[in-house]
């Protein structure tokens, strides 16, 4: 294809973009086929000859777009906020459009120098201090596995230059909660570490952070049975009810110890940006990592993870590879972030933070945050104010978790009705929720914070929860 | 951003992406700025009001195109064809407008279903069997990593649900060459098998290919020794050279033991799209997992590698997560992407390969690859006839391995010239290669194969070659 078509067909292309975007309310918000209607709809095998650019088109229409839940939609309140803001969208075409290949600093120094900038900006913007450096990662699940890999290897005394994990006489620890994103337990047994090495420490019943005490009492049992304590993740900000674990408590039990500090705050690093939700990680500088995504709540288009060390040294120690053919004239003046993190080629991420924060600007991308904490506060007392309706856990941001709690329903009943009416909701399309588990009971997670969710869509979601849970008794 | 903002912007956009990529080659090859440079033209802090798009598209031109080194340059012989076909750029675009989220089925169904499809493609365009299933990983260095895990766990009976790889009692063993990917050892080492246990088979001198009866006389004095073999990685073609390791062989030797073979065909699977090709990778389908990236000769913009196996039930036993708030009424019935790699979440990839093969078609793909073959044999004819120039590897496809040695030259002094004249080249701007070291001196690899390359700019890169190195004497 030569520019002058990929001109002709951008157009039509961005036009139909603005279009779809313009039209996300109008659609159901769950995505309305069934397993297999995509696939089969598709031909099982490559065109021979090129098609015409309205075909692709045609069927993005026909084919791709019923198959897609509309996260974007402000009647979205699932999962978390997904945001794909347009601003941030531009800056993802001009990485597609520049074609650019990250392998070192030299294959595309703008890419990471402008990484190295926005890293910096975002570092400053949730107030973390000058001795923390950051790189983008695709996901909290890489960032969260790289902080696992680290610290082993700090622990073992870089025992994969030698004879790796399997040669570590003593075991290997690993400490988090069962609130913990379930990222965390698939890192640490892709890390080698084992399920029988990773420790659940006990939380508090009501706020679901982790006990502190609790921690350093299986440290020091794990101490005494000759094992060697390695890392604790820390959620600032859980994903079932964004519980905040005590990380300057948990950085005291840590004191004086080589035990890593990660602290995940995928979903809420978001809340950063507010000075007046920073005492929620207080003690965040005491860490030796910490990641969160700007591609969920601030809305930055996935792929964005950010994860910032103390130590690059370290990390690029365990990280590094430098064979011959990647060698430049420039080796040891820049830096090569091929060495923060497991991919070598990488693409230029850096770019839609860039357009993002420069498009929108700091002060209305706080703005909405402070909207949705406000929308979520709302809710609240909106469900705290009706009979038979509870909030079943703290609402520390733009989470609310509730059940309808009808008298003498308790037990399966209750969460068969549970289920029943958030799936009831989500098949219409009106309105997506995620239920989820809270103490072996089902509750329903409204995750606020979709770019164009605005109060009357809060509202209007109420009435339809209320209208639906009502039809299903 | 409102969607009718974004309009207007991306329209500019687009014709600033189309009148750049009509530009290259009126631009230097490699980047022409310093360390720092483009860091140093950036503002330390994020603006708090958002900026008009015109000053992020000045600051384009101005500060972020100089520091790109142009690998969609027709005179960019470097490191690897990186080509991004503008078909597959709008497939990025798409994705990029879409804002969709993959974290299940359910999150995007479409998601899921034409990434199901075109693996399934690109599986009978390779010549691959129908018992091979694949997902989209970022890169091959993710791919092998992911084998490295599915080995380690198959090996070690699903050591990750209990002591995790350090309660191993006989140490893991991979096997590989020196002139694997340095991905390879990055990622067996990140895998905790440590550099002890990692095997380097020797190669045949001259086809740089791994032994085969080296390999079974390695893996009898392991087993002899305790050790337990987990797993190979053959490569159909290695970076410095693009040897083939026999992959009919090495399966030979497998025969009947549970070890793990890994086919990492990273830049040279593209060639299996053409039939005459593929009895480079004979035997592959004896191996247990395959990757290779279209984002590499086949011109599917990064970041797009295929990642391939035969048994996916055990890949998910080793990658699956299933928290209850991923829970949804269609489990068991779909694919879940997520447990096929390490991210939870994921973009929509699979539309850049779908524009990629539905706008260019099959038969132009393959015209595009065989001009490369053709015009990589017209520089090994140009470099053989003339004197004191050598071809210092076997020619298998688009990797030419030169060396200018003039008589009399050698050892430290040669390595010298030839670093000379490739720098003087690249500093130029008038074309890049990179330079390689094969048995400990260097040689420059020409890596043809990006899509605006054609007779003509191989025989004036061949021109400045012989110029340059003569200046340099």
């Amino acid at each position: 294809m030569t520019p002058e078509e990929f001109r002709r067909s951008a157009h039509e292309l961005v036009d139909w973009i603005a279009d779809y975007r313009s039209n996300i309310e109008n659609m159901p918000v769950r995505a309305q086929v069934e397993p297999g209607d995509v696939r089969n709809a598709l031909p099982s095998q490559a065109p021979q000859q090129g098609e015409p650019f309205a075909s692709v088109v045609s069927d993005l229409d026909k084919i791709v777009v019923p198959g897609i839940t509309q996260v974007q939609h402000p009647m979205h309140y699932g999962w978390f906020p997904s945001n794909a803001s347009l601003a941030s969208v531009l800056g993802d075409i001009t990485c597609a459009g520049l074609g650019t290949l990250g392998i070192s600093w030299e294959s595309c120094p703008s890419l990471t120098e402008v990484e190295e900038v926005v890293c910096d900006w975002l570092r400053q913007l949730t107030g973390l201090s000058e001795q923390w450096e950051g790189t983008i990662h695709d996901t909290a699940s890489t960032a969260c596995m790289t902080a696992l890999l680290i610290a082993r290897e700090r622990t073992s005394n870089f025992s994969e230059n030698s004879g790796g994990l399997q040669s570590e006489v003593k075991p290997l620890i690993v400490y988090t909660t069962s609130e913990v994103h379930s990222s965390v337990q698939k890192a640490a047994l892709l890390a080698g570490f084992g399920a029988d090495n990773v420790r659940s420490i006990a939380i508090d019943a009501i706020s679901r952070q982790m006990s502190a005490t609790a921690l350093q009492d299986q440290i020091r049992l794990d101490i005494e049975n000759q094992c060697a304590p390695c890392c604790v993740i820390a959620s600032a900000g859980t994903t079932g009810v964004t519980a905040f674990d005590p990380v300057d408590e948990i950085a005291d039990v840590l004191e004086d110890t080589t035990i890593w500090l990660h602290v995940d705050a995928a979903m809420s690093g978001t809340a950063m940006l507010l000075p007046e939700c920073r005492h929620l990680w207080h003690g965040v500088e005491r860490a030796d990592s910490v990641s969160w995504n700007p591609h969920k709540w601030m809305g930055t288009i996935l792929d964005c993870s950010l994860f910032y060390v103390k130590d690059p040294e370290h990390l690029i120690r365990v990280m590094s590879t430098n064979p011959s053919y990647l060698r430049s004239t420039v080796d040891g003046e820049v830096t090569q972030y091929r060495d923060w993190g497991i991919p070598l080629g990488r693409r230029f991420r850096a770019l839609k933070l860039w357009f993002h924060l420069r498009l929108d600007g700091v002060d209305a991308i706080k703005q909405r945050i402070r909207r949705d904490l406000d929308n979520a506060l709302w809710l609240v007392n909106a469900v705290e104010a009706e009979q038979d309706w509870c909030i079943v856990a703290p609402v520390t941001l733009q989470t609310v978790c509730i059940r309808h709690q009808p008298q003498n329903m308790n037990g399966e009943a209750l969460d068969q009705h549970t289920l029943n009416w958030v799936d009831r909701i989500n098949q219409s399309g009106a309105a997506f929720m995620s239920p989820s588990k809270l103490d072996e009971r089902w509750m329903v997670r409204v995750s606020i914070g979709v770019e164009s969710t605005e109060r009357h869509h809060v509202e209007r979601l109420w009435r339809v929860i209320r209208t639906t849970a009502h039809e299903c008794l």
